[in-house]
């Protein structure tokens, strides 16, 4: 406990996602007292195309 | 605010999706008061063998 | 199959959410072929203190 | 009604995802009455790197 | 590792979600090796108002 | 764009949710080069007869 889903854009590296892992880690820890050992932190990496905001498909956007 | 995932067999088309995305906002913005620039719509492309109704996973299902 | 998930603001009324379930089930089956006995349209009334943007929670922002 | 989402590092063979689909739906039939037909079971294959547990990505660990 | 999510109509007992909890971790230990004491099974109860199938709300249907 | 959703047990005060949202976005600003206007983080209460671990439900856990 608990569960921790990132849904972002694809094209992160191992170690952009170990550093996010970990201070993710650490911030459930001291705010909402999880336990580390069974929080789990799970990534979703999402293709542009896959992905809409504001109508638009993130491969039709500049940002 | 909000958040709309779309779960769907892998397949369709950019176009099929921009489309999809699209009308969603749209659905979102007049029966709910969304506000689009913040609105986002997330697809999940899913394997047929990843994917079971009644017990059986797409790749066995005729439909 | 699909499914939908719509993760918003709690407090929007049976009528508006009767109306967005339509509209998306609509576009489902027009834009991706949906089948619509078996689409689900699942909605998570989220209140405002349990969901933050721009690094704040709802309840401590305008909008 | 209803849906199952499973979460789990991707590598297992069809013969286990269709096993692991069986079993998911008669226990949602036996024990909360689920309409198989319209019961999804929905399988995300998670790579290591995708997968942080005690703050470690899977590609870091033993386990 | 891993986490199964299970959306359904609320108004089961905690005796039936006590017994489908065991029956979904036996299926994940026995078909594709998870380890128990990291296996979470989280339950969303869903309001029928806030689930739509064929385009109607639960609130408007028969079964 | 990104959306990260947390799920963990009913009872944490708004001070904690507003600490964790802080913590988090700076790490999802930090690390994966997030746009902190439109990044979502979504948290959902579940109950202790919700979660099961290990087979168990919260409810009949010592932890």
């Amino acid at each position: 406990m608990p569960v921790v889903t990132v849904e972002m854009y694809e094209g992160r590296s191992d170690e952009q996602k170990q550093e996010l892992v970990e201070d993710i880690t650490d911030a459930m820890v001291e705010h909402v007292d999880a336990t580390p050992e069974t929080l789990h932190v799970i990534i979703h990496d999402v293709p542009k195309e896959n992905w809409g905001r504001d109508g638009l498909l993130g491969i039709h956007r500049e940002d």
